[in-house]
């Protein structure tokens, strides 16, 4: 067998013409031959939501030897089966990247993230997978210390591999790549999201709500994914992909419920 | 201060007028002050996901001192958002209820799941929380041992309530109660979905997918979610809402990843 290039399969959930995914597809070129699939549009906030009531479309924008792009109707991780279980079935993905994603996915926000389910996903098939995110909303953002981070991260995780059932979520502070301290190991922050509903009522004099709000930092420990972002640190959290609490298991038995 | 009748949220994601919430809002009635919110329509298979794109509605569809009833266009974690931040607001909810699902959430389906989402986002915010599916997508199945379920579990947990980051995954199995061998704490077992992407051309010509596929059971042991159910036992899955790998953490720091 030939000494064949890694095969990275790259996703976000930003939408294919998103900035974060063509500067991460750009890196993960150095790395390997790559496959990009994403949605047509935005499907932030999608989670691990998947389609089954309502047919999935694929689109081939690009392909070459060692480059396709394809966009679906689906969400992130819509687009992570689709890939997985006919664009490259039968082949072996060595490696999931998600994102650029440009926003925070620490602390809470991970639960609601589709950056992070399309690697949680990936997860699930077996492939080492790695959520990226910028902590940078405009539209103008510098990627420059995101794919630096990415150009290290990358590489480390073809050769090291990762444990099944578990996946990187690594989170990007805006700041130039000057001013970076490096990286830290992060576990997921405690806090929690504080929402506002906007109610508003509309032409038709029926009432609506957008909703917002903002992260509440109570867990201010050192150690946490939120931390490292804040003090000018890249936070590599490792999250596990299986949700049993083992001591819980313990404590329930004694409780004895009959029924 | 009165002794005031706990305050029960209940919710579902296979929409308002499924009777899965109906049976689940008549046993949380005998055990307290019910209030029921959920999607219009089915939202099935939106795992964690929320709304912030596009306004949300909210409509009241009955309203009495001890029951009130409620619909929305958002998915089912932003109905307990609505819940909780709107219609609730200021009030000690003492515990959130979802399903009862028609169709088993264990092992991988619990990431796919709305209505254990909603659960998950009730233990974020601090309420104890249970879901429970029942294991028979029929029309016209037997709702008798998932009542009988219910009505032994939530008062359990209204007394000894659980602990911060945990809420409760209740599956079960599709029999009669006199068939039932009782309840078994497990965890959630370790096997994959196989999708498989049936592909059609549409009346113009171009393609489309329907995602459908089958849970693939490689995880045999029986201290399983999945073992249970097929045994003819009620599973009580303890699940751990922080998704940090505490163990790889310390594997992480000894890469020593340099920028």
């Amino acid at each position: 067998m030939k000494n064949k290039k890694p095969l990275i399969l790259v996703v976000n959930d930003d939408g294919i013409e998103a900035k974060g995914i063509r500067n991460l597809g750009e890196v993960a070129r150095e790395f390997g031959r790559v496959v990009m699939i994403a949605p047509g549009n935005g499907r932030s906030g999608m989670s691990h939501a998947i389609t089954f009531a309502s047919p999935l479309r694929l689109r081939r924008l690009h392909y070459s030897d060692d480059f396709e792009i394809y966009k679906t109707n689906g969400t992130p991780v819509d687009a992570v089966k689709l890939a997985l279980r006919h664009l490259l079935k039968d082949q072996q993905v060595d490696l999931l990247v998600s994102g650029i994603n440009q926003g925070a996915n620490t602390s809470v926000s991970v639960f609601y993230s589709a950056t992070v389910a399309a690697a949680v996903e990936g997860c699930l098939c077996g492939i080492p997978s790695i959520a990226f995110s910028l902590v940078d909303y405009k539209r103008d953002c510098d990627f420059e210390l995101a794919k630096a981070a990415v150009r290290k991260i990358i590489p480390t995780v073809l050769k090291k591999g990762l444990p099944p059932n578990i996946c990187l979520n690594v989170n990007i502070p805006n700041i130039a790549v000057d001013d970076a301290k490096g990286m830290k190991i992060t576990r997921q922050a405690k806090n929690y999201w504080h929402e506002d509903l906007d109610a508003r009522t509309d032409p038709a004099n029926n009432p609506y709500f957008w909703m917002s709000g903002c992260l509440q930092e109570i867990d201010k420990k050192r150690d946490t994914d939120m931390w490292a972002v804040k003090h000018n640190y890249i936070s590599i959290h490792p999250l596990k992909v299986d949700w049993t609490d083992f001591e819980m298991i313990q404590k329930l038995r004694k409780w004895n419920i009959k029924l």
